[in-house]
């Protein structure tokens, strides 16, 4: 491609609409333009990675004998009744009528339109296993639209649905897809993570994300580096490596701590470590029945966790006025003793001497409070998010974190959507049964956001080759190197992207833009060429640069690209 | 693929939804599935085909310059209030609130977002010309959606768009998209025909469509076959190639005419050719004043031209109830001699001797009607459509007519857009102007039907090669001859999209879904074979069979496709 030609808007400042690294970068490197909030145009250059990441994930599903359909954006209610997600699934389904009053959504997921396409179409386990994929636009109409496309409200989806004969052939397309999804990733040469996590509005029973790991990433992963464990802090389990030293239980004391709210400041004012300063949260739940829950200082309420621990009842935190009324003091003075309710305590509680509580009354605490003399919980349990530093659950290592970005989640759905919408098979054994279906996404345009938010630095993106809308960019300082310069870039066109900056601008402005919009290798018909007959190559990733005789530069670069093929693959 | 590991529903009978060929076809050929009214899936096999055409257009495109982008579905109001179509377009564009009760729409077309785009990012004419096109759904609320992916309302449409600096540049930029719109028809394999049109909702002067040729197509297209003159009906000029014998002016003379509304059957009633029995029909203008038409009883108005006619005025045809209140009589009944309205008849009237008229009384018509002489109209002007026998107003010969499928349009919008919304850039000499533009569509999904409504008998479909989803089918009926026909499987699927049926079917099931999907090679290890060596080769489309040794069938199956591409370029 010709630069001249190209519809290329590079900003050089950081839009003030944009928060993240990915998203200033995106706008800068004239990928995307905002439409409207969490609603984007992708320009050629975003649509060339995009279509790039498309690409990997459709090789390898089909490597994996899943077969592309596609479904359709908007779709009538009366398949999303038949599941009860109509009126479930809450306010991120943009729900319409057509111009004849009929009830129609904006695909947010497929699961109702492949279950109803399955069952007219397939009826015997001879049909079975079946995979279908599509990659789609899906629209959720959420709340807060952030981060670009990291979460938009309308953006590229490939997902996957699997419909097999009984659990084995489930685990078996599961465990496909599992590989499959390690491949798509590393073929487009991310670092990334698979990692157990939290079922949620999908369902079902097991389920694993795929973390393409950055700093800035907003979920943690909890990692053990010697067996392999990795889990969503989300749901990992919170072993303390802390043994506490017995201590004898000192007396109950009800100290006046004023204006000292959060456990921070009592731990400040009482000259206590943070730990020994308990939190007592109340939460309502099902609209009614208020609960306590009560962790160290230095932990946190994991509410995944919560969830299971009130049998999946649905729950929120209470207002500071409803725990006002029901305890009579305000949050931050609350305490287990003494409480007139379901109280729950996470288990680094046990053995742990002489902690503070709230007293129930604002400003005062008690301190040296201890379990099972100062109070008795109803209940002991993990409600606690995992810290770096506990233990793994499989193999007792410390267990270190990570942050990531979720770009891919498969779940084994069973006959979550079959049995409801009837969708059956007759079996071997001449009976009729439910389709046992796993279900799998990948964020494929969140994928784009994520590659940036783990690659770049200062000066722009740095895009993993197999991403990269063009591979080689080519920049001519003078006119007399402008023939040499375009007969390299129909060489190299004809095997890779490549991009020749012909634009009549000044060379730094040209670096600034190879180097903004992430191209991985930069030819340059520069000094080094005038006076040594040698181009320079500068290796965007590292800064390298290798001077090279034209005939060996050709051919630098088509073998850089196929190491980076092998090394992603 | 083999057939065994594919989603292949196929279906014996005319499913009862379906009126067209290509509906029936493509839901018997398991290509589509419908979701609701006009809102379809696509399956595997209807999505391969689908993908060959797009990757044909995107090809045609890229070659002509074009950049690919992607805009959204979900389009917010803000944007088509500015061109005035938020209120202007009708029921056609879906509108809806978001969570945040924001004014959107599905977009049924891209004018305004694209602009909106340009004029944030294209500044200078040095950035001119540009030409960006996407292929993507698009939604249009169809108040009948019908003939299955032919007017549906969520479908694929390639929609491109040219930004020049002046007129010329629109002239340059149309030219080349009328010669890739060739190329890319050309490319599909398929008989269409350029004609020049009416440009309808979407506004501008010039404007032309692309019409696959096919006897079951909703679009009449008038042809010269001397200077290739070529229009839509809708506009073709109408010029009679009949001279009028003169004859004396007779006596104008009121008969009774009982029970005969139709020109058809006043002309049998009367005894006299269906051309003398003139048709007077009663439109209403904005909604207030009556306009009288009168043509010939073989002619038909042609609403276009009245339009125009009427100065662009919106009008529609009067009810049977207010024919009755403002004339005194029944529509079949109207003349007009003594109607209180504008008269405007077509120029066929003019030396037309001695014809009939309605006598604006129920049962009554006058024979021996004259021009100037019986009645004086106020206008006489060209407002019928032409019909087969007219002459060519280019070169004068006789006009033929041919039905087709229209699946592209072209259209010059000069400012249209980018006057409202100030969508401007800097022009040479340093004022801001407007950007002159034009777009072009492509009924992507569309084109499929017309190519089945084309290229179709009795037993199926018959594709060509470049769009056919699989080129070439295996079918073994030995099971000793299996690992012979997997071999050519394996080799013929390095190269081309093979088919191999593995199923366990009856020969004449094989046969029959061979044949029902289009494939255009059938190659069949069978009894030749098992006699004499050689394969048998059915050629779908002409029901030739051909005998060849294996490796020759290698060769002629390649070369047969090498061949079928060239042809079509």
């Amino acid at each position: 491609m010709r630069l001249s030609r190209y519809f290329l808007p590079t900003l050089r400042e950081d839009p003030s609409e944009a928060e993240t690294v990915s998203h200033k970068l995106l706008l800068r490197a004239g990928m995307i333009r905002k439409v409207a909030s969490g609603v984007y145009n992708f320009l050629p250059l975003g649509l060339k990675a995009l279509k790039n990441i498309e690409n990997i994930v459709r090789q390898e599903m089909n490597r994996a004998g899943a077969l592309e359909v596609l479904l359709p954006l908007v779709q009538p209610a009366e398949l999303w009744l038949e599941t009860g997600r109509w009126n479930a699934y809450g306010k991120e389904l943009l729900r319409f009528k057509d111009r004849k009053e009929h009830d129609f959504c904006l695909g947010p997921t497929h699961e109702e339109v492949i279950t109803d396409l399955v069952r007219r179409d397939v009826k015997s386990y001879r049909q079975l296993p079946l995979i279908l994929y599509q990659i789609a636009p899906k629209f959720r109409d959420e709340i807060r639209p952030r981060f670009g496309l990291m979460r938009a409200r309308e953006f590229i989806m490939k997902d996957a649905y699997s419909f097999d004969a009984d659990y084995e052939g489930l685990d078996k397309s599961y465990q496909l897809m599992y590989e499959t999804y390690n491949r798509i990733f590393s073929a487009c040469g991310l670092k990334f993570k698979a990692v157990r996590a939290h079922t949620g509005a999908i369902g079902g029973d097991v389920s694993h994300e795929f973390m393409v790991l950055a700093e800035t990433g907003e979920d943690t992963i909890a990692v053990c580096p010697k067996c392999g464990f990795a889990e969503n802090v989300e749901i990992a389990p919170a072993i303390s490596s802390e043994v506490y030293e017995p201590e004898p239980y000192r007396p109950i004391e009800k100290v006046y701590t004023p204006n000292v709210r959060s456990a921070k400041d009592v731990a400040d004012y009482l000259g206590l470590p943070l730990k020994k300063i308990t939190k007592t949260l109340i939460y309502i739940v099902e609209e009614k029945e208020p609960v306590a829950i009560c962790v160290r200082g230095d932990h946190e309420v994991n509410e995944v966790k919560l969830e299971k621990v009130l049998g999946g009842k649905p729950f929120r935190m209470a207002t500071e006025e409803e725990v006002l009324k029901i305890v009579g003091a305000h949050p931050g003075f609350i305490g287990p003793k003494g409480l007139k309710m379901k109280v729950i305590v996470d288990r680094s509680l046990v053995n742990f001497p002489n902690f503070v509580i709230g007293a129930n009354k604002d400003e005062y605490h008690y301190v040296n409070a201890n379990l099972n003399d100062t109070f008795v919980p109803d209940l002991v349990a993990d409600v606690r998010k995992a810290v770096e530093g506990d233990l793994c659950p499989e193999c007792g290592e410390l267990l270190t974190f990570m942050k990531g970005i979720e770009v891919g989640h498969i779940f084994k759905l069973g006959t979550k959507y079959s049995e409801p919408m009837k969708a059956t098979f007759l079996d071997k054994d001449g009976t009729e049964k439910p389709f046992i279906m796993g279900c799998y996404g990948i964020g494929v345009s969140r994928v784009l956001s994520a590659t940036i938010e783990q690659n770049h630095d200062e000066n722009g993106i740095i895009f993993p080759w197999p991403i990269a809308p063009f591979k080689v960019g080519i920049i001519s300082f003078k006119p007399d190197f402008q023939e040499k310069a375009e007969k390299l870039y129909q060489e190299l066109s004809e095997r890779v992207d490549t991009l020749i900056d012909d634009r009549d601008e000044r060379p730094g402005v040209k670096f600034k833009d190879l180097d903004l919009i992430g191209v991985p290798l930069q030819v340059i018909y520069g000094k080094s060429f005038e006076e040594t007959g040698k181009v320079e190559i500068k290796i965007r990733r590292t800064g390298e640069r290798v001077y090279l005789p034209e005939e060996e530069a050709r051919t630098f670069v088509l073998s850089f690209g196929e190491k980076q093929g092998e090394e992603s693959l």
